[in-house]
């Protein structure tokens, strides 16, 4: 990065536009970089023209054509996307695959966290006890019962930290044989298997719904709670429309006999020194800004390379907020195979899409804009970053299960809370997620640290943003200093010693399934 | 209704089969109607072949063809979906369009109940702050504060029953431009509108997020609490990413003081005597079995009538359990407009789910089916009893607000929760429900009463279940007696003098988006 001056950052030496530093933006009739002056105000985080641009010139960011100019525009003016033309998305039959030479990087040794270990091998960050639905007829009364586990149940059981209700939209009144139903279905399946929800699994079901707890247990004994025998203690299905049940007030007793049973050993779990190779953790960011390529998302990108160093695993994530950088990635897949995975994810979403009547342009928010983004290029250059420099070992489609450590693309939509979702299911135990314009988002079922690409956001916003990275744009940090902070902050939360702004605060955001298949 | 004898009920004279009434069912060797003798053990609700059918004779319930034997049945044999083909749907082009006589109905004077009215006209059955969210990033925040608000505000205005917080997942990381966008984007702004709510608009946005306050506010002023301003007693919107709020305490202190200026004239609404023309009912079913279209949908049907005979205003919905039967209600259009736009939904949706590469098939679920219902087609002509015999003066797309009083098919998925909220995006005041196997469904907004279709579940539930139309098919109560009870609960519950189930025991599901548009 070359940082010009105090008042705007050029990222790449071949870029013709610099981003406005400055609090308030700057005035018209500033001087900047190399004399250039300021021929009109130019907001905070907005482009700034460093040369004389004429009418259908290329307008370079990151050393990336981030669009064309659809007028003249004379140096020093501002650059948004008023002024610039979206390009077409790279064509994805002609892309380089896994032709970057991979370069030994020296491993990360002695970095460890105090997790939870769990029977099937995987570590979690906190003890949860995940209620899973099958159908979101039962969400209501699983609210209820949640209440009064917390207050009933869970004071008894110091180890656990919290109650969970998994509910979701999903389950009944849905096309369950339609082709892409498969990924709900496996969303579901993959998030009960979370590692913060101690392989303990729980599910409350209606009886007469589509998605039937089988489905959900395809790899384990279905075994039914039912109110008038013994409790069984592996018992991990219960059905409100059991004969057993007399009225509501039963259901909620059976409840909590069973969830009584899950606690009990969920409060057998201890936090144990576990090295930072198991770490998975999901790198999202949501609410960018133009510093978010240059602040945040790079130093993330630096923690994610430490991690991968560290024999850890990185997701990245959001198909949209990929698909014009995809010519940067598929050179970085491990191999051919994984590049064409990498393909196939952003083909199957542009056909997604496409029979919606929409495109890849209707990802960018106002609130991007106004923070300086001018199109989806911009966006999804700045957004990659955050996959740093690692090459990318496997790719998953959404809903299922990471296979490999290192870096994996899994494929997600770029909303927040179904991206949050996916990697969840793909069994993240730690989140991270940049923001640039601010949102209060939050899981309950792992930690979510929230990363400020600027600090007007990071001051303003100081008990909820997690770390600030605005400090890179003003240069009171670099890049590495913040993603060494990062890193270490992930290993402190990941072991409990400190809790992420959302749990501190208590705002949790609910699951939110990715269904592309109809409803009925 | 021709009942047979106690063990079987048989709809239609033209009828070749018949349900079993008797609980556990019928035994191998039971002799029914007309000296049949059944050739095998027959489940509770399931149909019972009451003459010898040859492959490819019709079976025929309700006086219509719900499919053609795949095989040859003996009389007395188990008619089911392994033994019955599904005829294809009734051809779109060709339906007769309101050919049915009106015929003049006596009107229904003197019944009133007890309603909230608003300045607008309508009115509520409830006193409640409808906090109304702009996208999905705030959802965790307004969950917090509303436990706030019922905790520190709630006990001061006595008058207000409840405050619920508009929770969905639409608002960002959409498609807003796609054509199929408008459905989401209208609901939310007629629920907004919900007469419960009092004409009170409250709004918590983000502030970057694609759908704007100012879209949902689109017909009135937008006016912005600041927090650093003197609060404005009229202002309706709060944005989170507002520059004066300084961290998450003074965001909370902000939706507070919002929140107890709505309160404080929420507080000063009174219940007045409303005549039953001010009733604005949803008819919906979720969980059905063979019963329901003999006994609790019948039952609904009569008290539709009389609502309508009141002057007041029902709707029913439900596409894919109406598609199948849009043979019985095009002639019931008040005019052929109303019978082409009942078409036109029908179209829109078998687009729809074969877009999805799906079709109306996929509505029953195995619960459906153990319940005794083979097919949609049997589905779907139970469920069109629930519209009575009124005929149909208006249809609505899904979102949109009713426009007539009198009978208004409110075209939605049959999905319980999407309809319950495109209902209440319709303006209901109070929603009744009927299943058969069971479902604990409730609404926070308005008053849901649910209508169980047999006295197995009835009894079961005898907590959860607000009347029982099973007697029904046991000859304890007809039709008319239990649509007259539903009538005058209807009035009790809409007055405030008698309580939803639901809402004695706290059990309220989530409001769902209908969204046909992709996400992004």
């Amino acid at each position: 990065m070359t940082q010009t001056n105090s008042r705007v950052i050029r990222v790449h030496p071949n870029d013709n536009v610099a981003i406005v530093v400055e609090q308030g933006g700057l005035a018209e009739g500033t001087i900047i970089e190399g004399g250039i002056t300021t021929t009109m105000a130019i907001p905070q985080g907005h482009k700034v023209a460093l040369v004389k641009m004429a009418e259908g010139d290329q307008v370079v960011r990151y050393g990336e054509v981030i669009g064309t100019t659809l007028v003249a525009i004379a140096s020093g003016s501002h650059v948004n996307e008023t002024n610039v033309q979206l390009p077409t998305a790279p064509a994805l039959d002609e892309l380089p695959l896994a032709t970057r030479e991979i370069t030994a990087v020296e491993p990360l040794e002695g970095y460890t966290f105090e997790g939870f270990r769990n029977p099937d091998g995987s570590v979690g960050t906190k003890n949860v006890l995940g209620i899973t639905t099958s159908v979101q007829c039962v969400a209501g009364t699983v609210d209820y019962v949640v209440q009064r586990i917390k207050h009933e149940l869970l004071p008894r059981f110091s180890n656990v930290d919290d109650v969970v209700g998994l509910n979701h939209s999903y389950g009944c009144g849905v096309a369950i044989n339609a082709p892409a139903a498969i990924v709900p279905i496996r969303t579901l399946k993959n998030i009960a298997l979370n590692p913060n929800f101690g392989n303990e699994i729980m599910i409350i079901a209606l009886g007469c719904e589509k998605l039937q707890p089988s489905t959900l247990l395809s790899d384990r004994p279905v075994r039914i709670y039912e109110n008038t025998q013994a409790a069984d203690p592996e018992a991990n299905v219960l059905s409100l429309q059991d004969d057993s049940f007399q009225g509501f007030g039963e259901m909620v007793e059976g409840i909590l006999a069973m969830a009584e049973r899950h606690l009990e050993r969920l409060n057998r779990r201890q936090r144990e020194t576990c090295p930072a190779s198991e770490l998975v953790v999901g790198m999202q960011c949501g609410g960018s800004d133009a510093f978010s390529g240059v602040t945040a998302n790079p130093a993330v990108g630096f923690a994610t390379d430490l991690i991968v160093r560290a024999g850890g695993s990185v997701m990245f994530s959001e198909v949209t907020e990929v698909r014009d950088a995809i010519h940067l990635l598929t050179p970085r897949a491990i191999d051919e195979q994984v590049g064409r995975a990498l393909i196939e994810q952003m083909a199957w979403y542009d056909d997604y899409l496409s029979q919606g009547q929409a495109d890849r342009s209707a990802n960018p928010s106002p609130g991007n804009k106004k923070g300086g983004l001018s199109n989806v290029v911009e966006k999804a250059l700045g957004s990659v970053i955050k996959s740093g420099n690692s090459p990318i070992v496997d790719v998953i489609g959404p809903g299922e299960r990471l296979r490999r450590k290192g870096l994996t693309f899994a494929a997600t939509p770029a909303s927040d809370f179904i991206c949050g979702t996916l990697q969840l299911a793909a069994g993240m135990n730690l989140q991270v997620f940049t923001t640039g314009r601010g949102t209060p988002y939050g899981l309950a079922m792992v930690p979510v640290l929230k990363v400020s690409s600027n600090s007007t956001l990071g001051k303003r916003w100081h008990d909820i943003i997690d770390l600030d990275a605005g400090r890179i744009a003003t240069g009171d940090a670099s890049i590495e200093e913040v993603g060494w902070e990062l890193f270490l902050l992930i290993l402190d939360v990941a072991s409990g010693r400190q809790q992420a702004a959302a749990d501190r605060l208590g705002i949790h955001n609910d699951l939110v399934l990715f269904n592309p298949a109809p409803v009925t």
